[in-house]
Parts: C-alpha cells; sequence; structure tokens
C-alpha cells in the first residue's frame, strides 16, 4: 500500500516539475526525511525524557541546567563535528509557595479564585493584599478612569481574545499587551496590584503566566501582577456587575533574584563546500514551571536536534555548516538570543538561514517568513514538494523570538507554522505536558524543518542582483 | 485588530477574483458563517450534552433512543421546515461483561492482557478459552501455515498499521482487514478464537473495538474475535518469539441479539427556488460503546445540526432543500444510510449533494469528493474563498459511508477532512471521549461544511454538456 502510495506521490510531483525548481533526488529525499521522521525517529523519546524527567525549566533553575547537561549529552551522542555550550547570564525569578486569592463578597464570605503570578512579579506582602477592584478592557479606558478611580484598587484586566480570528497568535498578540504591561500602566495610576485574564481561548480551569515588564518603574513603584483562569475571569466580572464593592485578596511570595550564569546548547555539522555559511535551526531549552514545557518549547529543542539527526542518519552532507542551537531564556529575557546574536557578529558568522520551532507540537502547516522577494519566490517555488505532507502554508510575516537578532538585509528567517487552534489551551499553564503531545504530529514537524534545511542547504541564499 | 484583519482577508480574496468563479457577497457570507460558528456556535454545547449526558449509543441500546429522542428535540428547537424520525430495524449486539484475557507463560503463571470483543463477535464458552497461539501478519501466511498448524490454537493478528503514511486513514484501510475478516479466514482453518492488533499508530494500553463479519460461515462455525492493545500486541509478539508454546486466555460474553426498531432523525429547510433539489449534510448518531463517541461521530452530527442553525440564525434561505440526516448504524450494519438511500430513491428524491463528516473533530484540513470533472472544476474555482480560513485541501477519491448510496451519475458526494494525526489515537476505544475535542476544531468544521453547503446550493450543480 506504502509503495503504491509513494509511486503516486512521485507521479504527482514530477507532473508539477515544470513550475518549481527542485529535481527528481529532492523529491526522494523528502521522502526519506519524513518516512524516517516518522518511522525511525527520536523526537518523542527525547521529549518524552525532557518533559518527564527533567520537567518545567525555568531559566536559572536547577531543572533548567539539567536539561543543559542532558542536551549537550544527547547532542554528543549523534556523532557532530562540535558541540560546546554559550555561556549566557540569565534573570532567576522564583515562584515560590503556591499563590492564594479569593473574593470577600461580605467579610468571612469567601470564594476561592484560580490563580498564578506573572513572571517577574514582585511578592504581595507577607499577609497579602485585599482591595476593591476595578475592571477595564484597555489602556485608554485605564487612562479614562484616571488616578481617582484607580488608586488603591487592585486593576483586572479582562480583555479576552478574539475568538472570530483563525489564526490564535494573532489574537494573543491582540491581547497580550494587558499581561505584559498592565502592572506599568496600573502602578502609575497608584494601584495596588492587577489580575489578568489568562491568555487562551479555553474557557476553563487553568491561570495561564507569563513574562511582563515594569518598564520605568522605580523598585518602590512596582505591584504584584497575577493570571486568572478565564472561568474565574468571567465570574469575577459577573460578580462586579452585581457589585462593584466586593474585594479581591491576592496572596503570593515570587521574587527576583540575582542573575546566574546559563548556557545556550550548540551542536554543528560542518559544510563540506562553504563552511562559512551557517544554517541555524532551533527551540528554546527554557520553559515556564507549571507545566513541563513539552509544547512550549521542549517540542521545537527536540525537532531542531532531529534535523541534525536525520542528516547523520540519511547521511545527508551539509553543504554548508548546519547548526542546532537549543537558546536560553527566550520566555522571561530573551538572554540566550541576544548572547547569541551578539557573538555571531562579533565572529562574523554569515548566517544564511536561521529556522526556529516554537509554536508547540501541533500538526505543522507550512511557514512564516522573513525575506525578500526573490528569496521567498525560490522558497515558492520549492512549495509543490512539500504537497504529500500536506504542508501547505508559505507566507511572510515573521520567524520567531529566538532567531529574529539573526536578520540582516539579505539572509532569509523562519519559524515552523503548526496548527494553532488547540497551542493557548496549553501555553504557560499547567496542562503544557507531554501526555498532550501527539508522536506524529511532532515527527512530521521535525521532518518539515529538516526538508526545508535540506533545501535551502543545496539551493543556498538566491544573490540580490546589482540596481 | 479582528477588523484589520478581515480587511486584508477580503483584499487578498478579492485580488484572485480572476481565478475563482464566485462573488464578492461570497466572500462576505463565508466571513459570517466563520464567525458566527466561533462566537456564537452551538455545536460545542450540543456534544457536551450527547457525550457526557448521554454517552456511547450503540445500536439497539438505550442510549441510542436517548440520542434519536434528544436529537429530534433540539432540531424541533431551530424552527425548521420539517423534522421527523425515518424507521429503521438495526441489529442489536451487547457487549455484557468486560472481556478478560491473559497470557499464561506456565501453569499459575499469567500475566493479565488489554482486550475487548469486536462488533458483532460471539461469545467464548463461560468459562473461557484457552488455547496456544499463532501469530501471524496477512491472510495469506495464514493460508500458507493451513490447518495443520491452525487447528485448536489463537489466531493473532499483528500486522501494524504503516507508520510511514501521511494519512493515516491510508494506513488504516491497510490493515483493518484483518479486524473484519480475520475471524472468518482463520475459523476456517479450524481456530479457536482469534486476537487482533487494535487500529491504532498510537503504542498504548487501549483496545479499541469494531466491526467484524462471519461471512458465509454457519453459526457453529464462527469464533470469538477480539482486540489486544498495541502495548500487549508488541509484548505478545515479543513472549512468542521467545516461546511459542505460551497459551492465551479470553473471556467475552457479548451477544448478538435480534433486530430492533431505530430511526434516523432527520430535519430540513425547504428549498425557495428549487425545493426538489436536495442537498444534504450529515453524520451518524450510534457510536461504539467503549467511549463516548464524541469523535466518531457525535462530532459530524452536531456539526451537521450547525450547518442548518447557521443558515437559519444568519437567515440565509436556501434555494435547494437542505436536509440534516442523522444516520443510525452506521457503526455495525450501514442500516440507517441503506433505508435512507432506499426511501429516497423510491420518493425520487433528487439529491444533487451529499455533504458527511464522519472523520473527527480535528482541525479541519478540506474535503474529499466524488464527482465528475466539470464539477470538480467548479468546486475549485471556490478553492480561494477558503484559504483565509487554512482550507487548503480538495482532493477526489471518497467521499463517507452514510452518504455513499446516494450517488449517481451526476450528483456530487464529500467528506471533510480534518487533520488525521489524532484520530486513531481515539477511534473505538475508550479515548473517544469529550474532554479530546477542541472546540475551535469542532466550529471551523463546521463553518467549513457550512461554506460549502452555500455554494452548493447557490451555484447548483454543473450539468453534463450533450457529447
Amino acid at each position: 500500500m506504502s509503495k503504491i502510495l509513494l509511486s503516486t506521490r512521485h507521479l504527482i510531483i514530477l507532473l508539477l516539475f515544470s513550475c518549481g525548481s527542485f529535481s527528481q533526488s529532492d523529491v526522494k529525499v523528502l521522502d526519506d526525511i519524513y518516512k524516517t521522521s516518522l518511522t525511525d525517529g527520536n523526537s518523542y523519546e527525547w521529549l518524552d525524557f525532557l518533559s518527564n524527567q527533567i520537567g518545567g525549566r525555568l531559566s536559572g533553575s536547577l531543572n533548567a541546567q539539567r536539561a543543559v547537561d542532558w542536551a549537550e549529552f544527547e547532542l554528543n551522542k549523534l556523532g557532530l563535528d562540535e558541540v560546546r555550550l554559550q555561556p549566557v547570564m540569565v534573570p532567576k525569578w522564583v515562584r515560590g509557595n503556591p499563590e492564594f486569592a479569593y473574593v470577600e463578597t461580605n467579610p468571612g464570605k469567601t470564594l476561592n479564585m484560580n490563580v498564578c503570578a506573572l513572571g517577574g512579579s514582585v511578592a504581595t506582602p507577607p499577609a497579602g493584599i485585599k482591595a476593591k477592584v476595578v475592571e477595564v478592557s484597555s489602556f485608554d479606558q485605564l487612562e479614562a478612569l484616571g488616578r481617582d478611580k484607580i488608586e488603591g484598587k487592585i486593576v483586572f484586566y479582562n480583555r479576552p481574545m478574539d475568538k472570530s480570528v483563525i489564526d490564535t497568535f494573532k489574537s494573543y498578540g491582540g491581547c497580550v499587551e494587558q499581561r505584559y504591561n498592565g502592572a506599568f500602566h496600573a502602578a502609575k495610576l497608584g494601584a495596588v496590584a492587577i489580575v489578568v485574564r489568562s491568555m487562551t481561548l479555553a474557557i476553563d480551569d487553568l491561570p495561564h503566566t507569563g513574562s511582563m515588564s515594569y518598564g520605568n518603574l522605580s523598585v518602590k513603584q512596582r505591584i504584584p501582577a497575577s493570571a486568572i483562569s478565564t472561568k474565574h475571569a468571567d465570574l469575577l466580572s459577573s460578580m462586579l456587575k452585581m457589585d462593584n464593592s466586593i474585594k479581591f485578596f491576592l496572596k503570593q511570595n515570587c521574587k527576583q533574584l540575582d542573575d546566574v550564569l546559563s548556557y545556550n546548547v550548540i551542536g554543528e555539522i560542518k559544510g563540506s563546500e562553504f563552511p562559512d555559511e551557517y544554517i541555524l535551526v532551533g527551540g528554546h531549552l527554557d520553559s515556564w514551571d507549571l507545566g513541563d514545557g513539552s509544547h512550549d518549547d521542549g517540542a521545537g529543542c527536540v525537532q531542531s536536534m532531529e534535523v541534525l539527526r536525520l542528516f547523520k542518519i540519511l547521511e545527508i552532507k551539509p553543504k554548508r555548516t548546519l547548526r542546532v542551537v537549543l537558546f536560553m531564556n527566550e520566555e522571561n529575557g530573551l538572554r540566550g538570543a541576544k548572547k547569541y546574536a551578539f557573538e555571531s557578529r562579533k565572529n562574523k558568522e554569515n548566517h544564511i538561514f536561521a529556522l526556529e520551532s516554537d509554536a508547540g507540537a501541533f500538526t505543522p502547516r507550512g511557514f512564516y517568513f522573513e525575506a525578500d522577494s526573490k528569496n521567498f519566490d525560490q522558497i515558492l517555488s520549492w512549495k509543490d514538494l512539500f504537497e504529500p505532507y500536506l504542508i501547505h502554508f508559505f507566507e511572510l510575516g515573521g520567524s520567531g523570538a529566538d532567531v529574529g537578532p539573526l536578520k540582516n538585509s539579505v539572509n532569509v528567517l523562519a519559524g515552523l507554522k503548526p496548527d494553532s487552534q488547540r497551542y493557548f489551551d496549553h501555553h504557560h499553564s499547567s496542562k503544557d505536558i507531554f501526555s498532550t503531545i501527539n508522536k506524529r504530529e511532532l515527527e512530521i514537524g521535525a521532518a518539515t524543518m529538516a526538508s526545508l534545511v535540506y533545501l535551502f542547504d543545496k539551493y543556498g541564499l538566491v544573490k540580490a542582483s546589482n540596481p
């Protein structure tokens, strides 16, 4: 059955030859890559270990160091030309004891609320904070209310993600300022704390953490920031409509400690023809602490490792130098990405292509690219090669946070785009766990990345013609 | 954000006008359909009730009747022009007590195995069956072994689904003969029972049931047939390689009872211009009994109901008669589909288009079609309309079991094609449950069906030109 199917696949693609700039051998290589990832892949076993034996790995934590050691060990087993650790100082924020919150309708009448501290938040006083609540859905609304209405209150940001948008990352982008900048804006008007509706389209009981910033606020001005589950956000909102004098109690004892030493983990296969041209694949090794970081971004790490493993076991010798980078501290600082880009510029490394996977282990649909029109045309000429694998999405419009700093005027960046419908059900919550990973979706993602890397290695960049 | 996004969507599609045969108003209608399904849909709430309040609904069971009553009640609430029940006699097979199986390496040394009876199987004797095991991977291999090696033994069919194939339904198609015809072939050679590797690509602990047939075997010749979890299939296979004298014990007390009366549930909106041209959407209301039938096929039922609901609340008045049919007994007899097709032929109903959803509630990718080339060309001319919703798969090659009997030389049949990677993790097992449904994936599926139905209603069939 499979053999017949592949012949049909080949036939269809061969018929399309006139449109695409690829060869029959490319069809065969992609077939080998997908087949091997699905029948002899190692990404799922790697992720099982990273998620279940190590677990959540917040920057600066013991688990983050265990993940660094593990990744170095596993890459060394692949027989690469070089494996090394790149030192980088990272922030160390600790959650402390589990957070606790409730709504008080009358003295002694309380209802517990599911909350978690946002990453980077300060603690409440040891006895917690209790205050009235002002619900807002935008910074404009907050400003309009002004200091009079906000001072001494807890600001409750409750603008939900837009359900009508197909790409959930776009809905996320339309809301996440509440989480990232909400404390800054509220503190400036004298609020004592903020509670933010969790960034998810699911209506459930899980608070979702994530990074936040106090901007230029002094240490004294900083107020505690937390996320609340969407069910409890809806409930709190309903209760406020009935009685806006109810009080919210919040207690959290998270803390920002001094920066600590950590590492990006780097492995590479030296290019046979153009060793000074680099092709990078990567994800980030750190994760939030509530789940085990399987989707965000254990998946991207093991898929990137699998790209190099597939080249090794299929004996594809890259012309360019192929490098996997597992970045540290994407979640709350991007220090690993910045350090890598800094060192790479210092050493005049020419990254012609960098591909990131950081959008979950779900069934892959294609890629987002940052590329000029000539290079994007070349990429589109490869599109038919991917059709048998249901990879159809090739669009300009982005890449990823960790590879972003590598952009220059000539190179190409890309981000794997998995199906996004389920992603924010898990993102930054206790539901980002290994049991929600589908082995095949993870493996098809790794094969899709390896296939694009193979094509970029074979055909290289299209150089801009002279004006 | 959403508004800007939609303008871009519209713009992109308008630019593509030259290729597709659709109008600007079609772009707007599809946008309304998707938005309404995602923001004001009812499919998820319906499925919650069907799955969690009714549950698994095997043909002829009390739950199947409760599902019929519920569906009739819910369709009546939609204000359709007609809701009715179509009587059909269905088989009634009952599982009885939970099955029990173990491997015995030495007398008294046993290891329990996860099994379940296949639908339609006979029971073992009350005290169970214990026999040596012969593992085979094909009927050819079974025939080659012959009666000498098979008589008195339990035949263990262990050909796994092909992991290298992208479309998991194709892998399923390459294996399911073991489950459906395995008992027939083994019994003819004197086997006392069969155990079939579960039809899933996951390696886990769940047995997956499904229909089987004894072909022309007499009642006396029929042998018990069961499925075993993939983990235990692998374990049993390993144990057999070490010692082929180990014995397998199987006990099940399932039973085929007399046929009982059940119903297809039918609702319709009368066409305003061509009431005698029918457009059908449907799924099957019955399910297996191990899970709650959320994916197979509660999802298809509520999505089909949602198509008519979307037409009603968006006030789209169909030109043709739009009919939802919730078929009874797809799983083990297809009696509902046969009855519906028989009555429809008898009443000379002209079904120009019939669309089935029976491949799970996962993120929709497109459709399979049965259509002549002129109609398929028309369908392809609509493809760009679906691009903003990431619906990209439009291929000839099938439709669905329940609409299949409606095919004639001029009409078009189709089946919704959701992403298939996760489907067989759940299919016919205790893991086909509501908690594995993503609300948005279900809703986007319903909107995708409603959009295609809208286009078929508006443009109708392309009539074959005279030769």
